[in-house]
């Protein structure tokens, strides 16, 4: 039924349900989702993606939620993928994020997806980036991926976005923090949050020296700092225009191109790994494999085997 | 140098120096490295692994000291794989830990490694495999992995251990989030850690009940409660019993051999896998790829010409 060409036509039309069935045969690996989407995918569809990611309390549900307004009063569609790859123990404040972003779920130029990963086995940032795929053939011209923290994963996940933005609050060691994490070489722009705050002028400070400080080659991107106060709607639009000063600048370099380029990329390279694996690991191989490893055979002696000598299957 | 027979030599007579190196190579991706541990794997050296985890705060550090000094007592090797997969957000502990445990490290039948993990994309898991392979063949008798957290990352390394420990602390709500983060699950054993608190006999009690809701058929593993204060010793022997018991229930049952299998053929299967990639990726299929892909081909299209047609590159 999700092959007929009703489905596609749908999907393109901006049916949220058809999305929504195939996003999650997607994030499910389902086989059948393949040649769909071969077909849906179109390369005249562009969305950009903007990743937001920061500590645990930087606001990034509520920046998020300001930025999807923000881009709907231009008429913009925006989809947001709200990641959170954590356990209950360390983060998982998503769900509480997703309801208080209710008022932009009733608009339909608005999608948000969860993507809650417990289980599901590695290549989070893959999924992610196929879900965005799915996304911008959908029609959407706004990707915002959110991360509820700054784990590996959650890395991996924003840095296939256009422009990170990096969301910190004016807290004493808060930008020591983000140099740790690594999150000073990521950041297109930093967004510091609960500006409203007394100490916040010295935080915006000393962040802008410690980017000073690493600036490089006379046209690379200045890395500004926006001050806001995302729960009033204070700085969204600076924020805006950071962003799009950001992407004028990709333009402009051919960057953008790039970034497309390096995710197509990666992309059929996981698609022919899949495909060999597949074709690779035929019932003959599975049992000379298990056959070996009970002979006490080293695992490595048997990679060796199996790879170099194809008569032995 | 490093495949000098002396090395290997040096690394199963317990030489530290040469033994982190090595791990270090294999943490590095040392394309070198393959043939040293193909040599040092021998099917004849056996170490059994036991994995820590459970939420911040819990007290798995102080249990895996008291852990090694306990196995320290009866003669065995212990060594200690702590890894750090989180952020400097959430996370984070691990280098005053591993100061904490300091006392330990003076003993030469004691080797504790840390695998800050931040900028090593992925295969978090299988490294930390492949790194307790090493430390099997150098004759560690015993091996425990300690994480931070619970992520998805380091729940896929307590899962490759024979018995998997979850500590807890008895505060209100904890084993619920036990429950969800998927604890239940994976726990061999739990430490009801801090035991000394007010409330501790009534979250033993809680969980065990829950244990209970949750047997299944007659001679599956009854997973015990072990109430422990690890900052005073207290418990560590009950622990330490609770794990022999239920290694000795895997061994009966036949399931530590065919854990190893499964460990042995997850290994092979990134080995082969390994070598595919590299065989695949030739300086014209690449080429390729990155020619159809400019000529804005879809990235589906593009895995199966590449995949498909040999003769295209």
């Amino acid at each position: 039924m999700t092959s007929s060409p009703s489905f596609l036509e749908r999907i393109r039309l901006g049916d949220k349900r058809a999305l929504s069935r195939l996003l999650t045969q997607v994030e499910n690996d389902d086989a059948e989702v393949a040649p769909i989407l071969a077909e849906l995918s179109s390369p005249n569809r562009r969305a950009y993606r903007i990743g937001i990611t920061g500590p645990p309390g930087a606001g990034k549900s509520t920046l998020a939620k300001e930025l999807v307004k923000a881009y709907r009063k231009s008429q913009q569609t925006v989809a947001v993928v709200a990641v959170d790859p954590t356990s209950p123990f360390t983060g998982g404040a998503l769900l509480g994020d997703r309801i208080r972003m209710s008022d932009v779920m009733l608009d339909s130029g608005v999608f948000i997806r969860s993507m809650a990963t417990r289980g599901s086995l590695g290549g989070l940032a893959a999924k992610a980036a196929e879900v965005s795929r799915v996304l911008e053939a959908a029609g959407y011209d706004i990707i915002i991926f959110e991360t509820v923290g700054v784990g590996q994963s959650e890395l991996d996940i924003v840095k296939a976005a256009d422009t990170i933005v990096v969301a910190l609050v004016p807290e004493s060691g808060d930008s020591v923090q983000a140099m740790k994490a690594g999150l000073m070489e990521i950041a297109d722009v930093f967004a510091m949050n609960k500006a409203d705050r007394a100490d916040s002028d010295k935080a915006v400070q000393a962040l802008e020296s410690s980017l000073e400080l690493r600036e490089r080659s006379v046209d690379a991107w200045r890395v500004p700092v926006v001050k806001t106060v995302a729960m009033n709607g204070v700085g969204i639009s600076d924020l805006r225009s950071a962003i799009e000063t950001h992407r004028a600048y990709l333009q402009s370099k051919g960057l953008l191109e790039k970034k497309r380029q390096a995710r197509d990329q990666e992309l059929v390279e996981r698609l022919v790994e899949e495909k060999w694996r597949r074709a690779f690991w035929t019932e003959s191989r599975r049992e000379f494999l298990a056959q070996k490893l009970s002979e006490r055979l080293s695992p490595y002696l048997v990679a060796d085997l199996l790879f170099s000598n194809d008569e032995q299957t």
